[in-house]
């Protein structure tokens, strides 16, 4: 059997749309966006508009649409709330359709729009995840948001938790450097992930705006078996 | 003492040169230009000009220069010889100027042109650049070549190896993720370098091309203590 192709991207200014279109693609940005997706379906959301401006996630809220929003970790004026997964209760979210714009995830996930299919992955969600992908026989792409177009530690670590998990299922095959460093850095990781997370500039910067409270929640593994998918311009959930 | 900044870009398409208006650049190629042009600067070489397009080095060679030009890997027919390091023998290259045009590293030089100041680095000339750099009192970014734009093990390695060296110096600090996992990389790569660069693709790409005999030599620490500096469109050698 031919092996499938695990490769991972670490800033959506090294990302090659073009070289995708038949790979699943995974949005990995932990700090926050993507653990937060993952909580809002873990908690009952029925979909999410992912948008990349300001302007648009403004125009939902004049809708009436509920509207997560933030920049640079701060909740948007207009906003119902920002982007803690704490935000994302059963109370507020359950059964609604939520508008969410972020400094760096939504706009990623709008990126990905040419792949076969674009899914949403965390540490929440990466045993269902990891299952699910080696159900699928497909091609498989580790997208890191980063911070600002610039590699970052926290969403590279995940890259390579779900890349040791699906190089252990002896279906896929990498010759990507980016890969291959990412399980790297996770044996590093893994045995004290918040303690090797300390070192990331962005546990710097939420402590420093004292947005840090859900970090140790966002390294939690398997909360959810929930996979956001990207359908038609919004995420929804499967299994 | 403020302690200088240290950070590192792990390709081409990262690097935001108006960041580093007032920082050393140093330019990390490790398979093979900035190893080749270490080399040829031990070899005596009085200038090398780097040049990005083929049709540069093609109006050079009829101008009578000796040129070494190469695209992935290959010859181009005009040149005197491709980037091995061992094509830049004492022989060949004492007191000449040779003009340089690879797939990646030249370019490189090139785009690093708003720096304070662009230097060539690799294991080769590690200790005297890094002994240099600390007398110097200016920020450091450490510019890995890659491959194509995409994150590549070997110059990561390096820059890893390079950060090790300055951060133990006590002189710089770094908020920069980019620069500890290159640093957590090389310590995972340090016992036993040649055995970790077999991971690396450009480690299997050099080998399928038969072009693979100077890897043990370009993971060779301190073979010279030359430190190529870009000055005027050239590259000379300083100490």
């Amino acid at each position: 059997m031919q092996k499938r192709k695990l490769e991972t991207c670490f800033s959506p200014a090294l990302f090659e749309a073009e070289g995708h279109t038949s790979s699943i693609v995974v949005i990995i940005d932990i700090l926050r966006a993507s653990s937060a997706i993952c909580t809002a379906f873990a908690n009952g959301a029925a979909e999410i508009i992912p948008v990349s401006e300001v302007s648009e996630a403004k125009a939902y809220k004049s809708k009436g649409y509920l509207v997560a929003a933030e920049r640079d970790g701060f909740v948007l004026d207009f906003a119902d709330f920002g982007n803690s997964p704490f935000n994302f209760t059963k109370e507020k979210v359950s059964g609604k359709t939520i508008v969410y714009s972020t400094t760096n995830g939504t706009g990623l996930i709008n990126l990905a729009l040419l792949a076969y299919m674009t899914v949403v992955g965390s540490f929440l969600n990466i045993g269902a995840l990891t299952q699910w992908l080696i159900k699928q026989d497909k091609d498989v792409l580790l997208l890191c948001a980063g911070w600002k177009n610039r590699f970052n530690i926290e969403d590279t670590v995940c890259a390579g938790a779900i890349a040791d998990a699906l190089m252990k299922s002896n279906c896929y095959s990498t010759i990507c450097d980016s890969t291959i460093a990412a399980m790297d850095l996770w044996s590093l990781a893994s045995p004290d992930l918040p303690g090797y997370i300390e070192k990331a500039a962005q546990r710097t910067r939420l402590r420093d705006k004292k947005l840090d409270d859900c970090i140790e929640f966002c390294l939690t593994s398997d909360f959810t078996d929930k996979i956001p998918v990207m359908r038609n311009g919004a995420l929804t959930a499967i299994i």
